[in-house]
């Protein structure tokens, strides 16, 4: 690697962090120019606009969901067994001290007004989690694992609606208890079907 | 009403406009003042600082939250009749137009680490919500409509996380269906209680 990227990777994680805590918006040239003890023009000359690196941030978190939600369930069997695994790595990535919940998430509702290259990035990254579990409901249904009659997107919903919650609920009103309401509301949805 | 209040009253009402689109930390002093064909320092002189603006905003919101979600419901017997009214309440303050979906939802993210008065006034009205439906669903178990075991804050819980999905597909993932997931998934809660 050479130095000019080595800059560019420590800026990306740096940025990442306070996107992470303060939100995508809050994000600027100047803010992270102090963080990195760096000149705004410094900055700058690595990302050329703020959009740009708006969009590397996304993509470093891209990156990191793969690695610690979709990469480790890929070990697991397919159908329930890698749904099951694909929900509890995403209760843990919402729970992660480390991005203070998980940036998808906490993005959502800063950029569902914004049309443009964030949001799109932001929908594709949401739809490739959507899709791997509702890939893994049709499996299990084909495996008998599941009834016949599940409808993959209406249980994909619910799961969701069900990390939507674990997040709010951590993050927002800091209950203790909300890892246990997801867990039990998740199991209570698998059994029924 | 003076004329210093009816000029203090229109731009809360432009600024909620500003804040339900685009985020209350959004709203600023020269943003809202071009949007009142005002002069920032116009503006300024209604609420002495952006902070006290942004509370005034909040608590616009929790007027509008009350008369379209709580106060409706009160007109509805106690118990499950009005624990469903207040989900459906809910449900359409979320797909409201005006103020592109609920405020409370789309403000949590922006909030949840940033302590101080709007936190702490956000808090407290997603709080008064679910204790409204908290408060119904035990209701509902001594009046025999819902079953003796069931855990007020578990439904709750999963009625909440249901509304945060409906926010996220509607205006985010821009899913036409997503009305008819939610209404079948609470259905299918309150049938299994």
């Amino acid at each position: 690697m050479e130095k000019a990227d080595l800059t560019r990777a420590a800026i990306v994680h740096q940025a990442l962090d306070i996107a992470s805590h303060a939100g995508l918006e809050a994000l600027s040239m100047g803010t992270l120019a102090r963080a990195m003890k760096m000149s705004r023009s410094g900055i700058f000359a690595h990302f050329g606009s703020r959009l740009n690196l708006q969009l590397a941030v996304l993509q470093k978190y891209r990156c990191e969901f793969d690695k610690h939600v979709l990469q480790p369930s890929m070990h697991v069997r397919t159908g329930l067994s890698r749904l099951r695994s694909l929900f509890y790595y995403s209760v843990l990535a919402v729970r992660s001290r480390k991005f203070a919940g998980c940036l998808y998430l906490s993005c959502a509702a800063e950029y569902d007004n914004r049309p443009g290259p964030i949001r799109n990035e932001l929908v594709d990254g949401v739809l490739r989690w959507r899709r791997a579990m509702e890939l893994n409901v049709r499996q299990a249904i084909e495996l008998d694992q599941l009834q016949a009659d599940t409808d993959p997107e209406q249980l994909v919903f619910d799961m969701y609606a069900l990390i939507l919650a674990l997040q709010h609920d951590t993050c927002l009103l800091e209950k203790t208890d909300s890892i246990t309401r997801t867990k039990k509301a998740f199991e209570r949805i698998i059994e029924q079907h």
